[in-house]
């Protein structure tokens, strides 16, 4: 009989997001699994952690009472760091972030607090696996995509992560039989054009709503990008050290 | 008559924090500066952006009344996305972030609002410089690492980063005479140990505060960590393609 592995479950936008509860019922079929999820939407948060304030921690029966449930106050990255550090007391075998209702492809990764989680495991040594979907309703289809999340969860703990990376899935949305596969990719060079939605208050205080559009400027077909506007699932390798080790050379050459 | 370069300064421990005031004095011997900085200490908020909450923007007077500054409520990035598309309206010449009372080197820089603020003036293809002194004290002395700060920034101006890249300039808590030198180097492999330092409010619910021992892993003499421990100012040149390239191959050998 083998032991089961014990895989921690957390996400940007919510304990009660469809999207976490998708993946949790997914995990409970792998694993045993932990749940430690912010209390409220924390979308945006990038790797942000709380050190000017208090956090909270509460234990909450979840939908299925085999598997434990805690909300958290803080952000994701701080939820995986007291879920390992106060809640489990060792390292899961896995962990995984999200589902997200919304892409996380391309520079997105960077402001995702659903990949700041899975990174926050990747540096603490855990497996760790973001996965997101291209719909951003709150109702979205999670059922589509669910076979998919098992086989990479399965395929993670079967085979070792290169270490210093964990993996940013995103799925299209697309129903499962007409998803053409997965694609192994890189962070397609893509940006957001801000538009801020200048308005007044009540009191006539300006203020401004952060909005943009999204830009991919970049024609390969090696990319994230690519692969999910052609039916394709994309996984990037994503790696937290950032050291743009090829720009060593020329700054050597200067005169500091 | 050379136009003098404009030169965006930000910060994450807000617009009243000496670090950024000794940043601004020295960007006014170089360039037309503008302020656009966070009216409350915005420490460890990583890459997060304000989606879900509106947005605040004063202008301000400065110390010297020839530099326009304003204070925003938004993040550190908030602050360049605001500076660059609602207030300059056109790209900065430079965007300098800090200079950051206490260290950013190594895994710092994830978590970090400094070092996220020049990250994002770089993805939005402005050159863009970090600075952090390591001496978390509010009154550290800046004098010292004026001259080095000046140097940089004119070197940046005068040379081209490589694409995709920007600087993470770290300082050792030394005088100006007993600094070495710069030595150009990679992020060293280190982590933060966590501690929760778990309480009970008056009211008997419990709460944590997130603390932590920082431990370096890597015994490498080609990190910034060995140069700052040997006296030496550390620039790593960070990158926000978090493509693990080197894991790709692997990858698709994988059953997916």
């Amino acid at each position: 009989m083998s032991i089961k592995p014990t895989i921690l479950v957390t996400n940007d936008d919510g304990i009660n997001a469809p999207g976490i509860r998708a993946l949790i019922s997914v995990m409970a079929e792998i694993g045993e699994v932990i749940v430690v999820a912010p209390d409220s939407p924390q979308s945006a948060m990038g790797h942000a952690i709380t050190i000017n304030s208090t956090i909270y921690l509460n234990k909450i029966s979840g939908e299925n009472t085999a598997i434990t449930e805690y909300s958290c106050s803080g952000t994701p990255v701080d939820c995986v760091k007291l879920a390992v550090n106060e809640i489990l007391k060792k390292k899961p075998d896995l962990c995984v972030s999200g589902v997200n209702h919304g892409s996380n492809s391309s520079i997105n990764v960077i402001y995702s607090g659903t990949m700041s989680a899975a990174v926050e495991a990747g540096i603490e040594g855990i497996p760790a696996i973001g996965f997101s979907l291209l719909d951003y309703d709150w109702n979205a289809d999670f059922e589509q995509i669910k076979p998919y999340i098992k086989k990479i969860a399965l395929e993670v703990l079967a085979k070792k992560l290169t270490e210093g990376t964990v993996l940013n899935v995103n799925f299209p949305k697309l129903k499962t039989n007409e998803i053409k596969g997965i694609k192994i990719c890189r962070q397609a060079k893509a940006i957001w054009m801000e538009k801020f939605d200048k308005r007044q208050t009540p009191y006539g205080k300006d203020y401004y709503w952060l909005t943009g559009e999204f830009v991919n400027q970049d024609k390969g077909e090696d990319t994230d990008e690519w692969a999910l506007a052609h039916g394709y699932i994309s996984i990037v390798p994503v790696q937290f050290d950032l050291t743009a080790h090829h720009a060593i050379a020329q700054l050597n050459t200067w005169n500091l």
